[in-house]
């Protein structure tokens, strides 16, 4: 690939390919690659090595695509099978509020289609970690593709397993646990186990039943809680008549976190061992 | 400092004391600290040395704060002067549509309290670089305190001066020119030419008139122009009581974006020169 | 009081002293009222007779305020003791939605401050009916002289009982039932019961678990059950800087409504008796 | 028809048959109606006569449909060519906040396809009037047809032209003017000279930059303007999976709204004659 900090497309790069805000391609650009077909025509990918990223290029039907370089949230949007029903707005204000960055570490159950993974991975690189737990089969297996897709697989440690028969975690050490499934608060003691003192435990909700079990559970194991509902609207700005998007996704999910406690020095003495061990 | 992924407080380390979500301190604990009084009672501040994260400490006024390791955004959230209308869920969505992350490299205008600028910093860590602006001499210093109490002042270059004075900066080597002024427009021609092809600029408008101005701007400069606004609900997840919150911020930002967008290679030979170099 | 369609204030009726949207005051204007202080002055009250609605009246300071004839809403926003949670977009909604109009008949539990009350009476007037229900004394109380001073008290029965124990509401004959207590379900096999075939029953539930509950409750006794949500965000429109307020109210209520279905007619003969009688 | 208060369906009444949310007829029953044919089966009209309103029938495909008495909003939302961008939201905030009722009168511009003209005539029927302009001839055919099928063509007087020609409408004589076109500030100083002295004036203004000129343009000649935005989000109230509805609205308009002032009675005297009459 082309280093950082020059704008060519070099053998291996992958290129978001746009026509419009709902007409994007994601493809990987090789000296031997077929020319990729869109109904509106036909773009020579070979040809676009030594281009810049910011460039425009015609298709065979003259149509314009401008080349660009794709970022986590394309890999995203382009995931196949993609199940999440968490968005952008979501999974950004998870790792602003826990403050995930390079080196943090994450534990993550379930991985899906590996969105969230990908996302986590990408901000944790290269001195972090994102533990992630999928007991479906099928999902761990296009999760890891997607996720390699992304370019981020050397960050992501994948299981194929439940979580709450995970063995080998180690306690105390994660910075963030990120549970992404229907029954989250089964998954709490676990997670509390696994975190750091004051680490983050970020529970997704689609239904404000989930979110009131969660936030009963969290009791006694968690401080600072906080539930949140996040909305976007796109808004339509064009001279003279802007205005809010008519069309809108109305739900996506309820998210809730909250952050490790720890018993006082006394009893912790006590209970170091299991303190300090998964199960 | 304490290594990472110990959970003890070590001199100099600084601590989050909670005692709710309205009522939280950041402070450094040192060796020679004075006492900290709040209402609730008076902290020994050096005897937090040892202590672990998560743990409870008791004032002596038998209230309960927990000791909680501050993230970037609680930095963020106690800074001096802040008058960033900026907030969590904005600069999270700004962050995850460009995809910074360790590496990458920020020009920020203006610097304002150094809200942002932290947070960014926080995020391309350690070897990446947010290069901010600021042309008011009063916010200049305050940022720079800001930030270094955020404990990321290696990954911030100041400038106390206007952008569009800047003489020094980099041609086609920014990730994202993230622009929260008054009258961003007149810094978009300024931000392209510092932007890598395909990089993002990204403008905060409190106003739709300002929103309007800067769509009307990035044309011909950038591609996949995308207008939100995002807003946030606290719910108050209780035990058959379930409800969102009565009080919300109703509205801090428009959030508007585009990706650099560059001339075909014929055009950019003859303007390599003004592409490649800033004035 | 004055003829409709003049415009001059007559002796007894009520004005709106209107200063801006947050110090408006109602007063009642007799030949014999003591003068109004205010903060921003004194007004002669008796003066304002013959005056016209719309004009400008001065204070002895000086400070111009503007005599509205207030509508309905304004009585109900200066009742006194509100307790209601109800909003005018809720309250207008459940009007529009369930056809409410000059002859309709209304049963109301409970009273309240008697917002809603004077509200629906207000639309029903002058041939239709507000039969309302509160079973606290001091509320029962309070509803009456507010919806009194809104002057729409002829065309509302009350009631200081409990709707489960009444025993003369007459079977089939609301087009309304408008349950705002804090356990609205009990009262819906009553309420069908006493609504005309196909008529609305609208619950006001604050939180998700009152919600869940009505929408179990309605099923085998209305249809075309819908649950929404109305939030309202006030808009500063000034020239060059229009923007959404940044003040919100977050949450008043859920509204969830149904239509009374009835047993095929086989059935309805047999229990003829019960469902044109209540109990 | 059949006399209200009995719930029996008679020859000439309109049913709304009721599958479900999605999917509902408007019909009108008579002796010598042909059967009604839908995808789910066929329904026999005249054998509807006789039967109650609530009440269930069969189709020759054995599916259930409910027969509901249309109220005037079941007869908008299914208003042939329905161009208006008002919703049910929108309409019920302008008939509270103004307060109209039987025997108030409306002004309204434009007409459109009547959905607003019906709804406001059902509230003022059967003293008031809503006299509505509307210059294009398409639009008011449509608009009268509309109405008349929501049987409320008693209270509304039609107008084929542009209101800023009207020549004869009456001075001061009008509850509320409601501007629905695409450039409503032209038409406010001829709403002002309509209204009566504090009526209100409501604009319904789809993009930001109308509601700004309109908060403008009524400085002078209204006060207590406010402009909102009111947003509707359906919940999916189900045991143990209540959450708000993916699916949402995003935006239909602003409102804005102010109360007509009139200069004080020296001033008054001397402009009398515009004042009570329209040019």
């Amino acid at each position: 690939m082309s280093p950082e900090g020059t704008d060519s497309i070099g053998e291996g790069d992958r290129v978001l390919l746009y026509l419009d805000p709902r007409r994007t391609w994601l493809i990987q650009v090789k000296r031997d690659s077929s020319p990729f077909h869109t109904h509106a025509g036909i773009i020579d990918v070979c040809a676009l090595i030594g281009r810049r990223f910011g460039e425009e290029v015609k298709t065979t039907l003259g149509e314009s695509f401008r080349l660009l370089r794709p970022v986590t949230l394309d890999y995203i949007m382009k995931s196949e099978r993609r199940t999440q029903i968490v968005y952008p707005k979501d999974f950004a204000y998870i790792s602003a509020r826990s403050g995930i960055k390079n080196g943090s570490r994450v534990l993550e159950c379930g991985t899906g289609s590996g969105a969230l993974t990908s996302y986590f991975a990408s901000l944790v690189s290269p001195r972090g970690l994102v533990h992630t737990f999928e007991a479906r089969e099928e999902f761990y297996a296009i999760a890891k593709k997607n996720v390699q897709k992304a370019g981020v697989s050397d960050f992501v440690k994948f299981e194929n397993a439940n979580l709450l028969n995970a063995s080998e975690i180690q306690g105390s050490s994660y910075d963030l646990a990120l549970l992404d499934t229907g029954d989250p608060w089964t998954l709490l003691p676990i997670s509390h186990r696994a975190l750091k003192g004051s680490g983050f435990a970020f529970c997704i909700c689609p239904t404000t039943n989930q979110l009131e079990i969660v936030a009963t559970s969290m009791k006694g194991l968690f401080c600072d809680v906080e539930s949140v509902e996040i909305m976007l609207r796109h808004m339509e700005a064009r001279e003279g008549k802007t205005r809010p998007s008519m069309r809108m996704i109305g739900h996506t999910c309820y998210l809730i976190s909250g952050r490790k406690i720890l018993q006082s020095p006394i009893e912790n003495i006590k209970s170091a061992e299991p303190q300090g061990e998964i199960l």
